[in-house]
């Protein structure tokens, strides 16, 4: 058994959404890391209860919806350009530092992208980003209209690339992605970006917390979901020696 | 057509889940709030994550599950018998100052609970409270092993009660399970614990929040998810008034 095909989840992984409080900031000065936070968690959450409520919309209705949501919830008022110069950067995330040199290194693969995104969100976000010129595709789930993790999410990669469950490797920052991807058999390294111990010193004895310290609380520790990815790395970087090891 | 049933939530609209911070304060001093906050975020995400992931457990594993979890983000070390000490309280929890009298004042009506609770727990919950007396069902999704808001979670009501879905009133003060019931097809009442206003004031300029804050900013306002209550009360004891001027 070996590895023919590395698929990325994109948002969290790829594409650090912590990049969004830049602009969420200047728009809204002293609310860019609750806005930042609490937009994602309800973006999130979305997209669950609308898969679960059967009233699928497509990921970018959601993230529309769930940073109307978070402006309403904090009492910010805004007019539509300042929303949409928000909603902008969406299309326009930051890549990790590591995620180009390290999607290059994993040369002779097939390389694509399985995300929550919608065709048209992730096609301009690959393309601005300059990442089309290395992945063989950018996989929506918005064909299954159902988000992840549920297992027709993930079914589309052997649909899409045409390799069997057992030669891909998944590659999720996300826990409950990591967890639902091996749910439904792939093969999976879950990237640890904030280890258990700088998790417990952000958290000592606090009353209050920053609203960054709330959120990875929330979503950046492996979860308990009965399931458990295959590996734990740190960053992208550790792929091509972690395929190369492969059995 | 007329009001013959009134069917609530448990977990936050007659049984205030914030009250379990006693008790994770005692164990924990210094960490009782996020605890109590970062434990019933991950507990509804767990069931959304768990039922797409169609891998269903009750929700007393879920509940225990999601506990762990926050004490391992957290860093907290413990001893089965503190871990024990903190559910018991799920078996014992408040109810809200209001529920038992607001019951009581709808006679004539049939009144249940329909809950992601197990039957186990909420049988246990519902006697340690007394609201056995008052109740003529108490309902665990736990028979369709899908959590709300799942349809086949509200669709329990009819098969349990026998009573049409245009005769009955859900009542939740929780913004997706109202707009889960709402979607389903149910008449719905949502009890708004936090108004926009206070929830606005909590929120402004802070870099630094408590998690009661974070969790009211991401639980307690109405949700951005296309569909919308019937009802927007404030108390259990409006609903009495409410079903009186039902058309």
């Amino acid at each position: 058994m070996t590895i023919k095909a590395v698929v990325f989840d994109a948002y969290g992984t790829l594409y650090d959404i912590q990049s969004v409080a830049a602009i969420t900031e200047e728009t809204f000065p002293g609310y860019g890391d609750i806005i930042t936070q609490i937009w994602r968690i309800k973006q999130l959450e979305y997209t669950w209860l609308r898969s679960l409520m059967r009233r699928y919309e497509d990921f970018s209705v959601i993230t529309r919806d769930s940073l109307a949501y978070t402006l309403r919830a904090l009492g910010l008022s805004y007019d539509a350009a300042a929303f949409d110069r928000i909603m902008d950067k969406y299309l326009h995330l930051d890549l990790y530092p590591d995620a180009a040199t390290s999607l290059a290194s994993l040369k002779g693969m097939k390389l694509a992208i399985l995300s929550n995104g919608s065709s048209e969100m992730l096609n301009a976000l690959v393309k601005n980003t300059g990442l089309e010129r290395v992945l063989d595709a950018t996989i929506s789930v918005d064909r299954k209209r159902i988000f992840k993790p549920a297992p027709e999410a993930y079914s589309l990669i052997e649909e899409v690339l045409g390799v069997p469950m057992h030669e891909v490797l998944f590659v999720s920052s996300n826990p409950w992605d990591a967890c639902g991807a091996k749910s439904f058999g792939l093969n999976v390294a879950w990237i640890e970006r904030v280890t258990p111990q700088a998790m417990a010193e952000a958290c000592v004895r606090s009353n209050v917390v920053a609203p960054l310290t709330m959120f990875r609380a929330l979503r950046t520790q492996m979860d308990e979901l009965g399931v458990a990815p295959d590996h734990r790395i740190h960053a992208l970087s550790e792929l091509s020696s972690l395929i190369a090891r492969y059995p």
